[in-house]
């Protein structure tokens, strides 16, 4: 989800309910105090230090309570900013402004830390050829943007959710087990039933499962915490010629050495369940 | 939002978007892999250790998904677990588990963390006077579910949004300024325009302004970011007769002492901005 | 609600759900005899005597039947209207004006009704303290637009709903009593659980109630059904420092009587739920 | 509309709408007060006099609110009913019983209200062959329940929307006159361009129109405010071969002598537009 | 319904599902290759023969993807267009065009289909008094458009759904004589339950039920595959004091002599639900 | 698509506008004849020969209409059947069958002519290794539908929507060229952009043109509209490598001799744009 415009429909729904979850529409300390009419311009301000994403979506917010509102941004999704940075600024009734700042933020400040946070792990295999994805999950009713986010700061999507990808995961292959149902039958019963627009991919957790699934045409597989070494030596195995995923216990201290085995993918659910958000304020001039 | 039953229907249609997101009618790989009939058993088990939040969101993902399943729970919500304790557990069709697996965990792990988190500033405060309340700093989407599991981790809620408390803050004040209304007049135009059935509360940063906010009528105050000192000073005058909320920069470190300045509530922004998911999964028996 | 543009996305939906009710989009009367494309003009004309309020809600039907229609009010909402007076007008397509005639109009009558309504309270209780408002009797659907028509006929609202203001009624008092709660604990417990922003509003009877929920630190009074003796010998306690709001069997005959016991509120809920609507029609040219 | 169970699905919609607009799902005062699993029984206590409906309404409030309260009717839709009769009983926790009750009076006593007003006016005409029909002019939103309650009343219901009825009203016949139409030819049009199965309709105002109407093969006529004496006159010339709708100006003082015309149909705009709610409390035993 | 723009927003809806079921919100193929930015030019060319129908809903479809695409229209709905012809154009965002493409195309191909099937059968009874009519074996969820595509056709509409035309059919005239309610008295009770702005048809499938319904007051008779001159005798009794459909089993073989016994309308089911597509295909200049 | 089950909660939603688009909730014919207590049964006959697809649809009608219906099918869907034969039948109250007739048997004779046709492309193709697999030529709002019922047919499912696969089509290719993008730095491009989860298919129109794209590292081609011959030298070319997927102009009596050629899919738009419906009716016993 590279191009958030291309979902502008589906941003648009996931903005009215944050909005409406606010009672936007009644405000009650804005109506008693703040004349409608009064115009008044307010500044996006940073105060930490990360990668900016969602500026698109608090131009929605700001649009959706009041279309005349005027949003300029600064500087563009994907930049890096620092504390005291004015990021963006909005012209316009000054009560419109109030009553869609803590919204627009929510938005921001999320997903630019998840950017943020995503830009530390792309910035850490620098140079490798894997590259950082994202996994699903993610925060519920958010996943399409925070994938976005997960892009902006430098990472690729893993599959968006369980239609548009053939994952076989560890309990997928524990009922089949219980069925008699082997790795290598399991990933032709899935070759043969599964969409021919996907690729298989299989989750493994050490060598000999790996050569296992690579024999029986496994197009990816999913190496599940698996130490550096054995990592090394599935990657000389496949020899390029089907994905490598890395997963679990992924940290900042630890995602270089992973990469460096060779693998394709390394997938960081960290990127979108523990994120810890840009701060962000909305100054009134 | 201490009972979340009352507000069923509204975490359903919650639950039903964290569904759709997932493409959970159309999990390519289960259907392809795993015949629905076969039952089975599976069990949440943590890997962390926290409060717990959550079971009742998890329980209505697994029934919306098979209304067959059997859910049980080992724990409540709000009792405190650790790596390796099973807290709940699921009979019924596997594919039918399969299926819902990462959504209620999502679910799951973002509320024990959010209650984890509550608990820890709750347990620093203990035996002051004072109440930990959450903001209006909440996942876009989830709110409600967010300010319930602040209520399981023993913290309090603020307003839920725009329409159900009054609370004048910088940018009011700002915009305010700008016409040359003072603090005590819009302290009087809130009382007279704002339901009568709400407090006022109202944002000052100085020892002055909270003596001027006092002598208007507010009825509770948001000291923002002030010294603790000021803040004792604040109690001190306040005597009891309004509300005080202490807001702005607070962490594990420093919430005890706010706390024993005589405040009654210290809002945490953090309780739901910047969250850290407690590891917990699911295992098919 | 006095500002129904903060509120526009809700009256929107509103509106379209009346349009879709009355079928507006396959008007088989109007397809069969009038040419889409002639344009015509037409007038809202008053027949009856009262205070106007609707006319956005009316211009939001005619533009969403066809947004070229152009409409001009010649008066604003809360102007006093007596019969032959138009009121506004529209331009544009007729079959569109004809179309969406019915379902404009039946928003303003029934608007200006409640309007017209209140203000014939406001005016009987000219000159005293107290403040006519509404109540949760209203038309299941139209709340937000009632609560507003009572506002532009000079009234102030109570709660929007449940979430919104904390009243203690009989019916809560009862069920407590019944587990052996008195007056006093029913008070205290309400403080400590209910939303620190909401002020704690008591349902008495009597005298002796009302001394007994003031002492215990109530709020505001619900004076139910009380005799206009009773309530001036509450107002006496209470002093100003809690509000009093009169209810029950309120009419144009005898409010006057109880807002000059020195209640704070009279809440009349025959503004939304016995309303005449106020004669108006649309004549085309 | 007179069997509600048929068309369950859109009341279910209706009822849905009315306890999200009262926030039924976050009543912060029960939930403060009252211990969830506390059950009690309360009555449904008329305080006027009239003729009951909606209790079928009453019943999904309160079963969507809590599907264990066990509802019980006294008497069916339709019954005469006078002060102080109990007319239904819940029985379950009590905390759901407060928090529906509201959002089941409010249709209760609505319905119930227009139920009565039809039934005066049936009651009027009673011996005369002619019908109580109602009309468009109902609440926004509730068109489908207020038809009901007419019914529930004694009245017949007139076309439902736009879409079920040509009804060729004055607006029509003067965006028609404007273009060179006739009344003859309009008639003719209608029958040429509208569905086959509807009747063509026609308003007119006077002898002669009514004549012309007939001859151009009307198969039902509306007489807009005519004169009792015009009116007998076109029910003499119709001699029974098409329907004769009287409208305009119908009340309880002169609906029967309108009656005694021989017109089939007297259409009331104030059975649905002033409708004097029916008094019914809820009394928690 | 002739006029789709009175239908608008209902239209609205059955393209933004149509889009979402597509996915055109998340193109991955087009979002992997095409820069959005990228402006071009398309053609709507048809590749074979019929009369046209949807480019008002080809034209939404453009509209909601991209609102800045421009279509132009080279024929208008109901033209007769062959093999080679390009319809209309479009320019804009390549990106967009081509996410638009197929859903465009599937609502052009199937009311094109329609329109040109049903010009068929109207071609066929050239000359006659009669009218093609379609029944409600419409494809779920597409009814309106169908309805439209038929008149465009030169069909005409026969009841939109169950509430807009009182059709006594088989299975209705077989419930009631197994309580022993015959024709007749079916007719009378129609007449007397429905609504009066309904005409009363009835379906017969014999000279003798036909005479019984007409003598018992029918408006309108379905005579079900009936045989021609049976039709013939239905008709000459009826002598035009009332409508007869013909249905059942209507061929482009047949429908010209049914037309020519005098009936009044020929309804067609497999106007709609048997439908060849008209071949359509977009070109990228 | 196989397992309809799974993904009943989008069925349902299907199934509800269906229902609603004929106003199920307000049959007036109905209504006004057939007493809603009696109950009876009706059989689902076949009148034509093919395959059955739809009957959990017709259930989940049957259920939401009336949900003490009961429902019971004689056949399996993908059951071969006949005229003459009862695939089902349906005991209950009389009047909820007759509304429910009409929009069930919709969804029955529309799958079932899907599947049938299918059906016989799948026979016509027996014994060699190609499927038969349907394309995004579906009913706008039904695709999930029609394509379950391609499965019953023993048909296999393309891409769902534009999210679930990558297939670079006619368009892209010409959009790409037109920017001096070929065949190959297309393919890099999908391969580096797009989810590694999906397959790389591009459209193909000569043997060159494959050569291309195979050693570009396509993973499967669409060979648009190919003679035979050419398609097998592709076929030789590929051996097995990749997936071949033959396009165009496929029909009953050249779709042997194209899967003769080696191909492994072969994609038929008609099997959805252009359906015959199956003949089935309802009949009342």
């Amino acid at each position: 989800m590279r191009n958030l415009e291309q979902a502008a429909p589906l941003v648009q729904e996931i903005v009215d309910r944050a909005l409406a979850e606010d009672a936007v529409w009644n405000d009650v300390t804005t109506a008693a105090l703040i004349q409608p009419g009064t115009a008044g311009q307010a500044s996006f301000l940073v105060k930490g230090e990360g990668v900016l994403a969602g500026l698109g979506v608090a131009r929605m917010v700001l649009h959706r309570v009041d279309p005349a509102l005027q949003f300029r941004e600064s500087v563009p999704d994907g930049a890096r900013v620092r504390a005291g940075e004015v990021v963006a600024s909005v012209q316009g009734a000054k009560s419109s402004i109030i009553r869609a700042e803590r919204v627009a933020l929510n938005f921001l400040q999320r997903l630019s830390g998840i950017a943020t946070q995503t830009a530390a792990y792309v910035a850490a295999i620098k140079g490798t050829k894997a590259r950082i994805v994202d996994t699903r999950k993610t925060t519920p009713g958010l996943r399409l943007l925070e994938k976005y986010a997960v892009s902006v700061g430098g990472g690729f999507n893993h599959r968006i959710n369980l239609a548009d990808g053939v994952l076989v995961k560890d309990n997928h292959l524990a009922a089949l087990r219980a069925q008699g149902v082997g790795l290598r039958e399991a990933i032709e019963k899935a070759r043969r039933q599964a969409p021919h627009t996907l690729k298989i991919e299989v989750e493994v957790t050490s060598f000999g499962q790996a050569a296992e699934a690579i024999e029986a045409g496994a197009e990816a597989l999913l190496l599940d915490n698996m130490p550096v070494a054995e990592m090394r030596r599935v990657a000389q195995l496949a020899g390029g010629r089907l994905l490598l995923e890395a997963s679990g216990g992924i940290t900042l201290v630890n995602v270089r050495e992973v990469a460096e085995t060779g693998v394709d993918l390394i997938s960081v659910g960290a990127l979108t369940h523990s994120v810890k958000a840009l701060d962000i304020s909305l100054e009134l001039a």
